[in-house]
C-alpha cells in the first residue's frame, strides 16, 4: 500500500487499470504515454499465480506480449524510463485512482458438440460482479469508473451502477460525485496494436451526463480525437449494444462466407475469384474471404452475450437467432477444414504434419480460442507425428506445448504435409517459400488463403507440389 | 416476319432482347444507344395481353417505366429518332439476331405464413426452359446467347447449353459456332437506372473460351469498360454463384439489422445513432439501416435460388441455411412494423390512414414484392379508411388500386395517421413537410427513417406531432 501511495503521491492524476490481458496491458501503455497528460498508471491483476507472474514481469522490464507492432516496445521503454507505470495484485490501487478502467474478461460458457456445433451457452456474471465490488470497496467517491470490458447490454446501468452505489453507501460515502461510463475498445492485436487504441474512433456514454462528460475528457487525453472524433451515445445500453452489434456483424459476415465456401467447393468454383469480382462494388467491398475459422476473444462470443442479454436482462421471448447461428457456423469451421483435408489427403495417419502458425491472427502471439486448436485436435486423433511453428508463441498454453521458434529446423525435419494456419508475414517471405519448395513430395493445405494464385500456380506446375486451398481445388 | 427482316436488313448487327421488364426494357435502350456500335435492337415479349400492350406502347412512343432517371427519356427519344428499336411478340426476332440477351424472369414460388415467415419454396424451371427452347428453335448457329436472368447456379451449363445444342442438332445445324455466356446485370431501378448498366462493373463468363471472348467483345460495346473494367470468371457456375451470393449478402445484412432493431426497441435505444457511430469504421461502413422490409425482385428470392440449386443441381445434403434465414426474417418485417404500430397506436380502426409511397424503393415506380403491400393488407384488416399516394405509381397492379398522384389533395383529406413507406424525394421537400405540419392532431410513423433527427425534433417539440420511427421511440 505504501508503495502505491508513494507512486501516486505527486501532482499527476492516477489511472488504475483492472485486468492486464490483451487489452489492459496495452491500454496501460497508452495511458502511460498519454497525448497531453502525465498520468501515474497502476496495472491491477488478480492475485493468482498467473497474475503474480504477469505483475513481476511487467515490473521487471518484460512486456508479456509478442507481436509485430514496434510501438509496443517503444511505449514500454518510454514508460520504464519515465517510471510512471507500476503493476500490482493489490486492490489498494483503487484507493489512489482518479480513473479506474475495467479491462477484465467476461466469458461466455459455451458447450460445443464434437463437430464443433454450438449446443448451449451461458453467461455467469459472478466474477465480473466481484471485480466491480472490489472497486466499489476502495474507490474514491469522485473517481471515474470506465468500463471497457465487453458486457451484456444492460450491465453498466443494471449491474455496475447498483454495486458501486451500494458499496459507497456501505462506506458512508456520497454517491453524487462518482462517475460511471462505458466506452468499448476496438483493440486489434497485431501490427497496429497501439494505433487500434490511440488512432481510432471511439464510442462512449455515461450513466448520467456528468459521467459522460468525464469519459469524454479522459478519452481526449489518450486518443487522437482531432483525427478520430468521439461519438457520444445517449446511454450505456446504447454503447454496450453497439459493441456487440459490430462484432456480431463481423462474425455473421464470416459465417456467411463459410456457408458459401462449402457450396463453392461442391460446385467446383474458385470462391476467391468470385469474392474479388464482387468486392469491386462499393456496397460489397467488405465481403470476407473464407478461412480456417474465427478465433480470438470477441467474435467467438459477443453475439452470444447480446442474445443472452436480450433474453435475461431485457426479458425478451426471442433470441438473436441469426447472430447465434453465425457463431454456430463459425465454430464448425475447423471441422469443415478437417473434413475437406481427409477428403483430399487420405494417408493422414502415416504423415509427418507441420502446422505453420497456431495464433488466430497474423503477426501476433494470441492463441485465445484459436481455431487451430480444434483442427490440431481433430488431426491429432488420426496422426501423432505433428510439428508446430509460430514465431510469436513460445508456449501454447491451451495445449501445454512448447512451440519451436526455428522455422528452418521444422522445415528440415521433412514434413510431407504442411498446413498453413496463420497469416504470419514470415510465411510469405521469399526465403520461406524457397525453403518449402525444396521439400518433396509435399502436400500443402493453405487453409487461410495465404498463398497468392501466382504462388500456387508456380508450386503446382513448376514444382509438382500439390496445393489445396479452400475453394481452390 | 417481313417487318423484322426489313428492320434488321442493313449492315448493322442485330441484338434481340428476350423479356422487356425492369431489366430488358432498359437494356434495350442501352443497346440501342451503344457506345461504339450501331445495333438494330429488337425487344421480344411473350404474346400475352400484357405483352401485346407493352409492345404496342413501346412501338408508339410510350416507355412503360416511371422513374427519376432523366437518361431513360433521353435514351428512348434518341432511339425513336434513330429508328433502331422495335418491339415484338414474335420469336422470329431470333432468326435475325447476332446477339440474343435473355432478360426474362425466373421466379421462386414462396409460401409464407400469415405472419410472413417463410414456410416453403420451390423453383420451377419449365417456363424458363421453354423460353430458351424458343431461342434454340430459331437462332442463327453462330449467335451469341447471353443469359442475364438470375438463374440457379448450374443453369447455363446444365440446362441452357443442352437445350440450345439439342435444338441446333434437331435443325441439322452445327453446334461449333454457337456462343453461350452469362453476365448478370446489376440494374438498380431509380435515379441511376441507365448508369447501373452502362457505368458499372460487370462480371461475365462463357460455357467455353470462344463464348467468353464473344461476351467480352459485346460488353465492351455497351459498358464504359475503360472506367469499369470487366471481370472474367472461369465458368458460368462461377458467375451464376457470384450473382446470387452478392444479393444474398445484401439480404443477410438487412436481416441482421431487422433482428437488432427489434432488440433495440426492447432496450429502448436509438439504433440509427448506434449504426452511425459504428459506420465510422471502414470495415463496418456498409451496415444497413433498418426499414420496412425488403422488396423488389432480387433480394426477396436470390438466396433461395442458390439454396435450391445447391440441393437440386449440385445434389448437396445441405441448404444455405443462413441465407435462407435472412429471407425468412426479411419476409416478416412488414408484420413487425405492423405490430410495432398497433403497440403504440391503439385506435387503428377509427383512423384515416395515409400511405406515402407504395414502391419498394425511392424515386421509382416499382411495386414488385413491395413490403408495403403486406403492411397495407395487415392494416386494411383493421381499418377500411386508407389513402395512398405515390408519384411513380398510377395503378397498383397487385392491389388493383388507382393511386392518387396529387399529394396535396391527399394531405388535405385530413389523415390522422401518416405512414412514410417509401423514400421518394418529394416527401423530403420543405413544401411537403410544411403541408404535413398543418395537419393536427397527427401521428406519423416513419417506418423507413426518412425524416432526419432534426425533422423529428421539430415535429415533436414545436408542433406536438407524435412521430414514431423504428428504434426511435
Amino acid at each position: 500500500m505504501n508503495e502505491l501511495k508513494n507512486f501516486s503521491d505527486n501532482n499527476n492524476k492516477t489511472v488504475a487499470i483492472q485486468g492486464l490481458g490483451f487489452v489492459g496491458s496495452v491500454m496501460s501503455l497508452v495511458c502511460a504515454n498519454s497525448i497531453n497528460e502525465d498520468y501515474n498508471v497502476i496495472g491491477v491483476e488478480a492475485p493468482t499465480i498467473h497474475g503474480e507472474n504477469l505483475v513481476e514481469n511487467l515490473n521487471n522490464g518484460n512486456f508479456p506480449l509478442y507481436c509485430e507492432d514496434p510501438k509496443i516496445e517503444m511505449f514500454y521503454k518510454k514508460t520504464i524510463s519515465k517510471g510512471n507505470f507500476i503493476a500490482t495484485t493489490s486492490t489498494d490501487a483503487y484507493l489512489f485512482a482518479d480513473v479506474i478502467i475495467v479491462d477484465i474478461n467476461l466469458d461466455v460458457e459455451k458447450e460445443n458438440s464434437d463437430s464443433g456445433s454450438l449446443k448451449s451457452f451461458n453467461v455467469d456474471l459472478s466474477s465480473f460482479k466481484n471485480a466491480i465490488k472490489s472497486i466499489g470497496n476502495k474507490c474514491k467517491p469522485d473517481a471515474l469508473i470506465l468500463i471497457e470490458t465487453t458486457v451484456p447490454p444492460g450491465t453498466c446501468s443494471d449491474i455496475v451502477m447498483p454495486i458501486i452505489y451500494d458499496s459507497l453507501k456501505e462506506r458512508n460515502l456520497a454517491t453524487d460525485n462518482i462517475k460511471i461510463g462505458h466506452s468499448y475498445e476496438r483493440v486489434m492485436p497485431g501490427p497496429d496494436y497501439i494505433d487500434s487504441i490511440q488512432n481510432f474512433y471511439r464510442v462512449y456514454s455515461g450513466v448520467d451526463e456528468r459521467s459522460a462528460n468525464a469519459v469524454e475528457s479522459f478519452l481526449h487525453t489518450i486518443i487522437r480525437t482531432d483525427e478520430y472524433p468521439l461519438t457520444r451515445l445517449d446511454n450505456t445500453n446504447s454503447t454496450e449494444i453497439a459493441k456487440v452489434l459490430e462484432n456480431s456483424y463481423r462474425a455473421m459476415n464470416i459465417a456467411f462466407m463459410v456457408e458459401w465456401s462449402r457450396f463453392s467447393e461442391e460446385a467446383g468454383v474458385n470462391l476467391y475469384d468470385i469474392i474479388n469480382a464482387i468486392r469491386l462494388r462499393p456496397t460489397h467491398a467488405n465481403l470476407m474471404y473464407p478461412g480456417i475459422g474465427v478465433g480470438g476473444y470477441c467474435l467467438t462470443k459477443d453475439a452470444l452475450l447480446a442474445s443472452w442479454a436480450r433474453q435475461n436482462l431485457f426479458n425478451s421471448d426471442e433470441s438473436l437467432g441469426q447472430s447465434e447461428m453465425a457463431i454456430n457456423i463459425n465454430d464448425q469451421m475447423p471441422r469443415f477444414a478437417f473434413e475437406f483435408l481427409i477428403k483430399h489427403f487420405s494417408n493422414l495417419s502415416k504423415s509427418k504434419i507441420l502446422f505453420l502458425g497456431i495464433s488466430y491472427r497474423g503477426d501476433i502471439g494470441d492463441t485465445r480460442s484459436t481455431p487451430v486448436e480444434k483442427l490440431y485436435n481433430y488431426i491429432n486423433n488420426e496422426c501423432q507425428n505433428i510439428l508446430c511453428h509460430d514465431p510469436y508463441v513460445k508456449y501454447w498454453d491451451e495445449k501445454s506445448l512448447t512451440i519451436e521458434q526455428d522455422l528452418e529446423k521444422q522445415l528440415h525435419s521433412s514434413p510431407n504435409l504442411i498446413l498453413i494456419t496463420a497469416g504470419h508475414s514470415i510465411y510469405k517471405d521469399d526465403k520461406t517459400i524457397k525453403a518449402i519448395l525444396k521439400l518433396k513430395p509435399l502436400f500443402i493445405y493453405d487453409i487461410i488463403g495465404l498463398l497468392s494464385p501466382e504462388n500456387i500456380r508456380v508450386l503446382m506446375t513448376k514444382h509438382k507440389v500439390k496445393v489445396l486451398g479452400r475453394g481452390d481445388i
